[in-house]
């Protein structure tokens, strides 16, 4: 690489920032609205719409000019969808969810990323949301951290766990554990998607979680079928489990937390028992994707102050190092996803020897 | 531009943030300054150095390694410069100073961008620093603005402005009205750069700027040709000058204002005057440059709550609106600056008709 090379690549991540902030104005404005399903209007008429200056509507929508979201005609002086009229409502959604989810969860916490890094803790949650303590349960207390997380994590999970469930083995009548379930999702999805004559499915995770859980397993008709266990998976996990379940979960540790979860597991089961993990993971060649412009400032920056996605053939080693033989690890292939994605996620299935 | 291709650009877009804070907080923790002049070093050296975990490190240093700014060797586990080993200390020095310029001025001020541009007042100013007013007020009252942002300003007027002067015509012995002209710098530069028998320069700003302005004249020896006039460009500008300087000014305001700063100076001087602007703008076509992806946010949700640069054609005819005859108009070539900048200047001189 030559210092000029180095030095455009360094134009990129300083415009970063101000380029978000600018696209993700002009959606809140209404100005991309303004221009569906509607004759091209004038820098004037999208700033009555939106109750701005024109002067500004004309500044932020330089950008999407420029990169094709809108057109702009000279003669006239008006804007109209460009390139956003070829996008699906289905994607834009998703991209302004993310987009939101990245204005609240990230932007201003990661002005303390590195303080972030050095308390191991997520700065930004205690300076801007006064909470100790990680994202995911901030989000419990905070609506605007709920409200942008949950709605995303949703539409991510709708679309990520029937692939996982797709690709695991739960053999007929198998009692499986969900570790970290959470409120009973995994466990409901693994009886609609894996729904075997016998099969009952624990969630553990913490006791507060247990009402929730249980509560939906009623409304889903499957009090006989599912149970919860309270309990910190830190300080044991429960016993006489042939299949456990470990979704969405390991991502948010640090090596030597993710090695006691995998033993924690290992001394719980009895040899022969499988594991299936899902997890996003950085591909082997980190050059493929741009899951590591994203994922290490969110993790330690916005969600935990730790943790972070790992290659597969890392989890696969440090499953090996806890005693498993890996028996199938996969990842999504980007060539089927959004092309607005960076994250692929994986699956690594094993088996305690 | 198929859905694809304008997926792919929101990625970039989604990216920017965390791609930002990620670079910088590895320059903040020092793990490359530890990399300077050292030999390779593995996560663990580097978590020493810098006072956090080894698995941190590895997370932000994989964004480095991806675009060959840091090396890694798989062998050995190690780090070293990459590409940043090509790229000199001034340079680096300059983007650091950016990079720290849109951390403390942008980076958390940008989530209210949309507020800003409602309220014509940049509203993160009020959020984080209590501050109403715009970010050149809030940065004499508040030292971490002040410093993010008068090193960079520094070191930017210290190469911009001997630009400006090599390229505009102040005749000999010209009675010169430096417009905003802050405390003194830019009378004492025309007198260094353009310095002529006869030459008097006047600054003119807010009343408060008084006694600074004098104190630099006294310093550099002009007292005698500099003077200071106290007051507010928008209710008058003074008379008997024969040449006015409008420096690093009219990018912070909209057209109407813009427009009554031309009217006020042409009302001001005599037919046949000169003006000389300096200004940032836009390339005629704004493909060209990654100022738009820059500017509006900064000005409209950082700086002002309104402003932004035009395009040189813009200015021109506003200048022709006003009564000016245009005698010049140039921009910096984007081939003789840093590939790191995104903007470049232009001047406009013109003559009252």
């Amino acid at each position: 690489m030559t210092a000029e090379a180095i030095l455009t690549r360094f134009r990129e991540y300083l415009v970063g920032p101000s380029r978000f902030m600018t696209l993700v104005s002009c959606f809140e404005l209404g100005l991309v609205d303004a221009l569906r399903d509607a004759p091209p209007q004038t820098a004037e008429q999208l700033a009555a719409v939106a109750g701005v200056k024109p002067d500004a509507v004309q500044q932020l929508l330089y950008l999407l000019v420029k990169d094709d979201f809108l057109a702009y005609d000279e003669t006239t002086g008006t804007y109209a969808l460009g390139g956003l009229a070829e996008v699906a409502d289905v994607d834009l959604n998703r991209v302004l969810s993310i987009s939101r989810l990245i204005k609240v969860l990230m932007l201003r916490q990661g002005y303390y990323l590195t303080e972030s890094v050095r308390a191991a803790v997520p700065v930004g949650l205690k300076e801007f949301y006064g909470f100790d303590g990680n994202v995911y349960d901030a989000a419990l207390e905070h609506e605007e951290l709920f409200e942008s997380w949950g709605k995303t994590m949703d539409m991510y999970t709708a679309h990520i766990d029937p692939w996982f469930f797709e690709n695991v083995d739960i053999p007929p009548g198998s009692r499986v554990l969900d570790l970290a379930g959470n409120t009973g999702l995994g466990a409901i999805l693994t009886h609609k998607l894996k729904g075997s004559s016998g099969l009952h499915v624990t969630t553990f995770d913490l006791p507060e979680k247990q009402d929730a859980a249980l509560r939906n397993f009623r409304e889903h008709g499957l009090d006989g079928q599912c149970g919860f266990i309270g309990g910190d998976v830190f300080e044991g996990v429960p016993s006489g489990f042939d299949v456990v379940l470990i979704k969405h979960f390991i991502d948010m540790f640090d090596r030597s937390e993710v090695l006691a979860i995998f033993k924690g597991v290992r001394d719980a089961v009895e040899v022969g028992s499988l594991v299936h993990i899902l997890v996003p993971v950085y591909p082997e060649d980190i050059r493929d994707s741009y899951s590591v412009d994203f994922f290490p400032a969110f993790f330690l920056g916005c969600a935990m102050g730790k943790g972070g996605p790992q290659k597969l053939s890392t989890y696969r080693a440090w499953l090996e190092e806890c005693g498993f033989e890996v028996t199938r690890a996969i990842a999504q292939n980007p060539a089927d996803m959004p092309a607005d994605s960076w994250s692929a996620q994986g699956i690594l299935s094993a088996r305690k020897i």
